[in-house]
C-alpha cells in the first residue's frame, strides 16, 4: 500500500508509491549533455567573465589571470542587478520592487573535466569556505536579506555550463522556502521548546533506517518525506541556525561528509543530474533557537517539472528507507568515470 | 532593470528578468513526443483499463464498450489506492497515513489525434461537466478532503500517454498549494474584508494590461507574479469558492473562455507542453467568503525542474504585460495542426 508522509518542518505531504518499488537501476538517468564549446570558466578565459570578487590562488598571482584553484565571479547574465535602490512600490493590491541583488558563480575547479563529486577533500573544503566568505561579504550589504546558494549539475537539473560551478543569488526578500521553514520550525519550537531539526537528528540516529552516513560533526539522511528519490539532507549535529557561523573544522567535516554522500550517489546512479541548496538563516539574523542550517541534495530522476511544482504535491517511487539502504551499501572504491 | 514581484495570495516572490525580453519565438519548445504504440485510451481497448466510473455516450451503449464521447476510468497504475482505512499514525515526531485515495483518468475524446485545445465547444463543456460530476461523487467519500484535478500535455509537462486526457487524485489530506492559498486569502480577507481574487478581477479589468480575454462570466489574465512565461489564470467573475457549485451555464462559459485561451496559447507557441490545475475549496467545505476557485494554466517553457522547485523561487524571462499582449494579439484563424 502506498504511504502518505508529512514533512515535519513545512507540512508538505508526499506520496511514497512503494508498490512501484524502484531500484536505482530502474531509473532512466537523463544524461543529456550540457552544451560544450567555448568555456568562459576555464583558465585563460578570465577576461570573458566580469572581474572576480574572490579567488583562492598561490601568492603572487594577479587578479583575473590564470593560476587560481577557485574563483568567484558575478554572473555575466545576472537574474538581478547589483546597482540601485530597492524601490519598494505598490501597484494597486500588488507589491513589487526593483530587481536588486547579486548573482555570482563559484567556479569550483580550474580543470574543465573535474567534477565536484571527485574533488580532493582539501579542495572541496575550499568550496565550502568560499560559500561562507561570500555569504559574510554579501551580508554586509543591508539591502540583502537572504543568499540562495545552490548547485545545478547536469542539463536536466538546469546547468547551462559544463565546467563545475555553483551559484548564489543575494535577494532583498526572503524566498518562500525559507519563510515556510522558519514558520514551521518556529511553531514546532513553540509547542515542544525544542528544535525540530535537533529532534530529527536524534530520531534518525536512534532509528537508523534513513541514515546514510555520519561523522563527528554531521549526519546525512534520506529525509522522512522526500520529494525526490535518493534525496539527502546533510545536517550539522550541533544546533546552529546560520552557515556563516561554521568554523574551519566544521567546514572540513562538512566537506568530508558531503564528498562521501556525492560519491555514494554517483555509485548508485552514475553521473545523475542533481541540485543542492543551502538552507540557512536570513542574513544578519541573531542566533535562532528554532532554526538549523543544512543542505538538501536532490537528484533529478522523476518528472517533477509539471504538475508537482504547481501543486506542491509530490509522488516519490522509492521509499526513503530503501534509498538509504542503497546509498549505505554503495561501493565507494574508485569507479571509472563515465 | 529586473523586477521582483509578489504573488498577492501566497506571498511567493518571483523575478521578472525583463532584460532578457524574450518573445514567444525565442523559446525552444520541447516537443519531445510522448511514447506512441498501443493506446489503452482508444475505443476498442476499453477492456485494458479498469472499468469506467463515468461515460458520456448515446443511450443504448453498453458500459466499457466503444461508442462513448468521454470516459472516466481509474488509473491502472494509481498513485493511491481506493480500498482501505486512512490509518493515521505517528513514527516518533513524524506523521504518516495509508495511501488511500482515488486516481482517475478523464479521457476527453475517443479520437486519438484530437487535441483538447481544438475540441468543439460542446465537447469541451462535457469535459468540465465530467470534472464536476467526479468531484461531487468523490466528495461523498468522507475519507477524502481534496481532489487535485490537472492535465499534463506533452512529454516535457509529464504526460505519458498521447491520447488527450486529464487526471484527478482524491486525497485524504490538503495539498500544500491549497493550504497556502486558503491561509493567504484568509489573511487578506481579515485585513480588507474582501476576497483577494475579487480584488484581482477588479484591478485587472481596470488596468487592462494583463487581461488576455473575458466573457460574461470569466476573465483570463496573465497573473501579476507568474512562475512561468505565458502562464494564465481563468477566474469566474462572480465570487464562488467551489467548482462543484458551478451550474451548466457557467461551465459552458468556462469552456468558451478556456478554449479561446488554449487556442491563443497554441497560436503563440504551437504545440507547447503545458499543465493546468484546478484550484478549488476543499471537499464539503461550506461556501468560503475568502476563497475563489480558478484554473492555472502553465506552459512548460523554462527549466523549472531543479533549483526552482526546491527553493520556491522562480525567474520568469517574460514580463506578464508582454505575455498578455502576445496572447491578446494571437491569430485565432485556424492553424494547420503541427
Amino acid at each position: 500500500m502506498p504511504e502518505l508522509r508529512k514533512d515535519p518542518i513545512i507540512g508538505r505531504w508526499i506520496i511514497i508509491a512503494t508498490e512501484r518499488g524502484k531500484r536505482p537501476s530502474d531509473f532512466i538517468v537523463d544524461r543529456n549533455h550540457v552544451r560544450g564549446g567555448f568555456c568562459p570558466l576555464c583558465p585563460g578565459n578570465e577576461n570573458t567573465t566580469p572581474p572576480e570578487v574572490l579567488a583562492y590562488a598561490p601568492p603572487g598571482r594577479h587578479a583575473n589571470q590564470p593560476g587560481w584553484q577557485l574563483r568567484v565571479v558575478p554572473n555575466k547574465y545576472p537574474a538581478l542587478v547589483i546597482e540601485g535602490e530597492i524601490g519598494k512600490e505598490g501597484e494597486g493590491l500588488y507589491d513589487k520592487m526593483n530587481g536588486i541583488g547579486a548573482h555570482e558563480v563559484i567556479i569550483e575547479t580550474p580543470d574543465h573535466n573535474e567534477s565536484f563529486t571527485h574533488l580532493p577533500l582539501e579542495r572541496m573544503t575550499q568550496v565550502f569556505m568560499a560559500y561562507r566568505e561570500r555569504l559574510v561579504d554579501l551580508g554586509k550589504d543591508d539591502r540583502f536579506r537572504y543568499v540562495m546558494l545552490f548547485k545545478n549539475y547536469g542539463a536536466a537539473a538546469g546547468a547551462s555550463l559544463e565546467h563545475s560551478h555553483s551559484q548564489l543569488i543575494a535577494l532583498p526578500i526572503l524566498p518562500r522556502m525559507i519563510t515556510s521553514e522558519l514558520e514551521g520550525s518556529l511553531s514546532y519550537y513553540r509547542y515542544k521548546e525544542r528544535c525540530v531539526f535537533c529532534d530529527i537528528i536524534r530520531q534518525e540516529l536512534d532509528q537508523d533506517v534513513r541514515l546514510v552516513t555520519q561523522n563527528e560533526k554531521f549526519i546525512a539522511i534520506v529525509p522522512f518525506a522526500p520529494r525526490s528519490p535518493f534525496e539527502m539532507w546533510v545536517i550539522p549535529k550541533r544546533h546552529a541556525s546560520s552557515y556563516v557561523d561554521a568554523d574551519g573544522e566544521t567546514l572540513k567535516s562538512l566537506a568530508a561528509i558531503f564528498s562521501e554522500c556525492m560519491r555514494r550517489l554517483d555509485s548508485c546512479l552514475p553521473n545523475v543530474p542533481y541540485n543542492f541548496v543551502l538552507h540557512t538563516a536570513p542574513l544578519r539574523s541573531s542566533s535562532l533557537e528554532h532554526y538549523h542550517w543544512h543542505f538538501e541534495i536532490t537528484p533529478k530522476l522523476t518528472m517533477i517539472a509539471g504538475f508537482e511544482w504547481g501543486s506542491g504535491f509530490y509522488i516519490n517511487p522509492v521509499a526513503p528507507e530503501e534509498a538509504a539502504k542503497f546509498l549505505r551499501n554503495a561501493d565507494l572504491t574508485e569507479q571509472p568515470k563515465p
